[in-house]
C-alpha cells in the first residue's frame, strides 16, 4: 500500500512535549506515533497503530509457533471470581473497580488467571485434553501510581498474556520451557536487547519466575549480573551467598563497653578504632534494624533484622522477602511500648527481651564475631560472637546487593544495571487451579489437579523499549520487523520528470508488495529529510538533484550509510534491503 | 494453517444454554464459539474469534478504500470532554463511570466523537489538511439495561466508528455518502441481508442520519417499508403525510352533548353511533394524551396531544420526537393540580385552560370536524373543528405507524419488520466541533468551523447477525468471507490407508495457502458429521469409505450439496470451492 504524506493524519513537532522525560516518550510524541489522552492513557496514531500492530503480530507467530491458541476475553469483569483468590483486595488501588447500573462490582481485567482457570475449568473434564495453552493479545488496565514516560507505563496497555495448563509439573516445567524459548526468538526478532532475570513472583503467586528485562538507562528495574554474564537476577530475588560457619571455640569473649554517644554506624567505628587494639570497619559491626511484620490477617510481629553494618537493608528486597506479609519500620508509639528497644543500641538480645523475631543476613553465621549494641543507651558490645552469645531466628534476603557482591553460582562478582520488564513468565503451580478446583478425570480415573504457567509479555511496552534501545539524537529507528512502512520515499526535486520517476517508483514498489510512506507533500527537502530522520523507517529513498543524471539516493536510517543508485536499478535495490538482503 | 480438532480448545454442547433465546445465541455457545463470562460480557473462544478478525478484516479493507486512516484510541477516558458536550449526564446509568486511584472521574467509552474532535483540532491547523476520515475498531463499553441474545448485544463489544471533518456542508455530504457505500459494500461482503431506514439521531445529535438494519424476527428495531421497496424508514423516523386542509366553510357548528359514561374511545363511539344520525368510527374521534415535557434546564410543561382515536400514542416515537426533551406520562398528582383537566372527556380547549401546549398528529389539519372531550366529565364535542374551533400549537409525530399507512413519499403503503441495528450514519454537523471550537485557518485567511460526521459499525454483533441469518436447524452456516476455516477435513475411516490419505490431503490444502481444520480425533463418524454441521465451515471433505474405492466426498454446507471426487483431483476441487469457484 502507498501511504501519502499530503493526506496522512500526522503532525510532527519540533519540540519535546512539556511531560516527557524519556527519550522514547520525546519521539513518539513528537513523531506523531502516539498522543496523551488522559494520564497514562494514550491514543494511537496511524504510524504507532502500525509499529503496535506488527509487535502484535511477531508475538502472535511466537505463540503460534509453540502451539498456544488464541482467544479473547473481556477486559470487563465480574468481582467474584478475583474474590475467591484474594486478589480483588490484594491488587489494593492498582485495580481499576467500578459497579454497573445494578450495583454490582466489577473490575477493569490487570491479567486474567481467574478468567482462564474458570474457562478451562467449564470446558474440560479428561486427561486427554491437557496439555493446553491459551493466549490474548489484549487491552489490560492498571491504575499505576504514576504512570509514567507515555505507552512504557501505561494505566491501559497491550499485553499478551498466555496460560498454560498441564497434568504434571514435569508437563508445566516443559510448557515454561516452551514459553520461555518463545520470549528469546520473540525478542530476537524485536532485535531487543535483553537480560532474563530470575524474579520474585509478587502478587502472582507461584514458585519459579522469570523476568525479561530490556536492558535500558530509563528502565525502573534494577538487575544484577555476573561478571562473566551467565547469572543475572532482579535485585528482589538475588540470594545470598551464606559465609561458612566456623567454630566458636577459643574465640575472645563478648565484652561490653560505655562507647558514649554513638548511635550510628560511622560513630560506632570511630569509637572502636580509638578504644580497641584492631582496625576496625564498618563491616565488623552488625547494625540491627527494627520493623514490623504482619502476616494476612496475623497481628503485626517486631522483628530486628541483623546486617553487616557496612550494608543498608534494601526495603524493596524486603518487602520481596516477606511477602506476602506487609513490612513497616517500627514507629516511635513502637519504640514508646517498648523500652527494651534502645534506639541507636540494639542488639540481639533487646529485640528478643521485646518479644521480636530476630532474622540475620546470611552472612552473619555461627562464628562470625561483631560488634553491636548492648541494649543499653552509650553502650555496645565487641566480639558477640553468632552461634554462641546469640541465635537469630532465622535469615532474611533485606541487605541491599551491590557491585562487587559475589555472584550466587559462584561465577563472578556482580555487576547492576537497569532494565525495563518486558516479559515475566510464572510457574504458578496450583494456586489457581485450587482456588477454583480445577480436576480433570486422570488416565486412571481419578481426579487429578491441574498445574498451570502464567506468561505476559508487554505488548504496547515494547513499542516503546523498541524505540528507547534503537533511537539516535535525530529520531526513531525501527528494526525491519516492526517498522510502520518498508520504504520511505521522499521526493526532493520539484522538475516534472523527477516527481513523475517518485510517483512511478512508488508504484513498482507498491506492486512488489511494499509497505511505501511516500513524501509528496509541498516542503521543503530539509523538513523532508527531518521527518524521514524522525519518524525511523528503515530505508529512506530519495529523489532529488540526481534524478536528472540517472540516479536516486537510498539511504539506511540505521547505519546512516548514502548509496548513489541508478534508477533503473532503483527498484531492486529497495527491494532487496526490503526485504533484509541489503 | 492446519488446525487439528484433537488439540483445539473447543467443545461443543449438545444442549442449548438456559439462558440463550435466539438461535445465534444458542449456537455460538452450542458450537463452542462464544462463552459468557459476565451478563452482556463475552469470551472469544478460537472459532469465534477467527470469525471476529474476519468480519474486522472486511471491514477495515472497505474503510482503507475509502481512505479513512486508521488510529487507536483508549476506552479509559478522561470525564472532562463528555462534560463539555453534556454526554456524561446525557448517556445516564448506560454509562459505565468510575474514578482512579486519585478520585479522578473516568468513563468506559460509548462512543467517541468527543475525542477524535479533540484529537483533530490539537493536530490539524489549516484548511490544507482537511477532509480527514479516522476511523477505529475498538472494544466499547455501554451498560445496558437489558443485554441480551449473547454477542448480540453486549456491554462489552467491538465497534468499528470512524469519524469524518470537512470545511463545507457539501464536504460532509460527500464524506456521508462514502461511508453509506462502504457500509453496503461492506454488507455485500458479508451476506447481510439489510435494510437502510431513514432514522432519528437519538443522543449523537446532528441531522441527517440512516441505520443499517439486518433484517430479522429477532430485531429489537421495528422499521417499515413502503411497498414497492423505495422507502425504509426506523418507526420513530416515519413522516406522516399530513392531511389536506379544507374550507371551513360551511362545516356544522360544534355541539357539545351530554355523552354519558364515556370516558374510552369505544365507549364514545358506541355513543354516537346511537346518538348521532351518521356511522362514526374511532377515527373520526380525538383523543387526547396527556404528558409532561421538560426539555434540558427547562420547567416541565403540560401537553395535549391529540391523535385520531383509531391511533395509540406510539412512546418511542413520542420519545424520538420531543428529544433531547423528556417526556413522561401525567400522573395522578398533575391530574389534581390541574382542575381543567378532566380525565377521559379532555379536549383542546381543557389543555390551553390549563395552561399546556397542544399538538396533534399531522393528519388534524383545517377543516376536519372531530368528536372529542368538552372538558366535562360525561360530555363530548361534535364537529369541533380544526382551525376553526381550536388551533393547535403545532404538530408531532407520536401517533403509532401502521401496516397499511402511506409511504411519505407516495411510494405505495407501508409495511413493517424487525431489524437488528447494524450499522449507523450520522451528518452530525457542528455540534462536537462548537463544542471544542474546531477551527482551521480557511483559503482566504479566516477561520472556518469544520463539520463532523459520524459513522459506527457493530463489528462483534455482525458476527451474531450473520449467524442469525445464515444458520439452518443443524447449526450455523458461515459465507466464506468470514468463515473461520475454509475447509473441514474429516477423517471418517480407521483404515490407515485412508487416515494418511486424509494426512496427505490436509497438508496440500495448507501447502496451497487454505485454513483447515482437521478432524483427526477418534471420534465416530457420526459425531464427526454433527459437529461440522454445528460448526458450519463452507465446505466439508470427508475421507470416508470411498477412499478404498478412490474418491472422497466434498459436502457444501450452505446448499446440502454432496459430490463424489476422485482423490486424485480432490486437492484442485476444494481449492476452487475455497476461492468461491465452486
Amino acid at each position: 500500500m502507498i501511504t501519502r504524506m499530503s493526506s496522512l493524519f500526522l503532525r510532527t513537532l519540533r519540540d519535546d512535549p512539556a511531560d516527557a522525560e524519556v527519550p522514547s516518550h520525546k519521539l513518539l510524541v513528537r513523531a506523531g506515533y502516539v498522543r496523551r489522552a488522559a494520564p497514562g492513557v494514550y491514543s494511537w496514531l496511524p504510524l504507532g497503530l502500525r509499529v503496535l500492530r506488527a509487535v502484535e503480530n511477531v508475538v502472535r507467530e511466537e505463540m503460534n509457533a509453540i502451539g498456544a491458541q488464541e482467544i479473547l476475553l473481556p477486559a470487563l469483569l465480574p468481582r467474584e471470581p478475583y474474590e475467591a483468590t484474594g486478589r480483588w483486595t490484594e491488587y489494593g488501588s492498582a485495580l481499576f473497580r467500578l459497579q454497573d447500573r445494578k450495583g454490582a462490582d466489577m473490575l477493569l481485567g490487570p491479567t486474567h488467571e481467574e478468567l482462564f482457570t474458570q474457562l478451562v475449568k467449564g470446558e474440560y473434564s479428561s486427561y486427554k485434553d491437557l496439555p493446553v495453552t491459551l493466549y490474548q493479545i489484549q487491552t489490560k488496565y492498571r491504575d499505576e501510581e504514576r504512570p509514567r514516560a507515555g505507552i512504557l507505563r501505561g494505566r491501559e496497555f497491550v499485553m499478551k498474556d498466555s496460560y498454560s495448563f498441564d497434568l504434571t509439573d514435569e508437563g508445566l516445567a516443559k510448557s515454561y520451557r516452551a514459553h520461555r524459548d518463545a520470549y528469546q526468538a520473540i525478542m530476537a526478532r524485536l532485535g531487543v536487547e535483553y537480560v532474563i532475570v530470575a524474579a520474585t513472583s509478587g502478587a502472582m503467586g507461584g514458585s519459579a519466575s522469570e523476568e525479561f528485562l530490556a536492558i535500558s538507562e530509563v528502565g525502573e528495574d534494577t538487575f544484577v549480573r555476573s561478571s562473566d554474564g551467565s547469572y543475572a537476577a532482579n535485585v528482589e530475588a538475588v540470594v545470598t551467598p551464606p559465609g561458612q560457619p566456623r567454630d566458636t571455640d577459643g574465640l575472645p569473649a563478648a565484652i561490653a563497653y560505655d562507647t558514649g554517644e554513638t548511635p550510628t554506624i560511622a560513630t560506632l567505628v570511630d569509637w572502636a578504632n580509638g578504644a580497641l587494639d584492631r582496625t576496625v570497619t564498618a563491616a565488623d559491626t552488625l547494625k540491627n534494624v527494627l520493623v514490623k511484620i504482619r502476616r494476612p490477617g496475623e497481628d503485626w510481629v517486631i522483628t530486628g533484622i541483623g546486617v553487616p553494618g557496612d550494608r543498608e537493608v534494601d526495603f524493596k528486597r524486603l518487602e520481596a522477602a516477606v511477602e506476602p506479609a506487609e513490612v513497616e519500620l517500627l514507629g516511635d508509639d513502637d519504640f514508646a511500648a517498648n523500652p527494651a528497644l534502645v534506639r541507636g543500641y540494639i542488639g540481639p538480645a533487646g529485640v528478643k527481651a521485646a518479644g521480636g523475631t530476630y532474622l540475620v543476613d546470611p552472612r552473619v553465621v555461627t562464628g562470625t564475631a561483631w560488634i553491636t549494641g548492648a541494649d543499653e543507651a552509650g553502650k555496645h558490645v565487641v566480639d558477640l560472637v553468632a552461634g554462641r552469645d546469640f541465635t537469630p531466628d532465622g535469615t532474611i534476603e533485606a541487605a541491599e546487593v551491590r557491585d562487587g557482591d559475589l555472584a550466587p553460582d559462584g561465577t563472578g562478582t556482580l555487576v547492576s544495571a537497569k532494565g525495563i520488564e518486558i516479559g515475566h513468565i510464572f510457574q504458578l503451580g496450583r494456586k489457581y487451579t485450587d482456588a477454583f478446583e480445577v480436576d480433570v478425570l486422570g488416565e486412571n480415573g481419578k481426579p487429578v489437579r491441574l498445574t498451570m504457567g502464567s506468561y505476559g509479555i508487554g505488548v504496547s511496552r515494547l513499542v516503546a523499549v523498541i524505540a528507547e534501545q534503537m533511537h539516535d539524537e535525530k529520531g526513531l529507528r525501527w528494526p525491519r520487523e516492526v517498522a510502520p512502512f518498508d520504504v520511505h520515499v521522499v521526493i526532493a526535486n520539484k522538475d516534472e520528470g523527477a516527481v513523475a520517476g517518485a510517483q512511478a517508483l512508488v508504484e513498482q514498489l507498491d506492486a512488489a508488495g511494499v509497505e511505501v510512506l511516500f513524501d509528496d507533500r509541498k516542503a521543503s527537502p530539509g523538513v523532508k529529510f527531518k521527518d524521514a530522520e524522525l519518524l525511523g523507517v528503515p530505508t529512506v529513498v530519495v529523489v532529488g538533484r540526481g534524478f536528472a543524471d540517472g540516479t536516486i539516493e537510498v539511504r539506511d536510517r540505521l547505519s546512516g550509510a548514502t548509496d548513489e543508485v541508478a534508477v533503473g536499478e532503483a527498484v531492486d535495490a529497495v527491494l532487496a534491503l526490503a526485504r533484509g538482503e541489503g
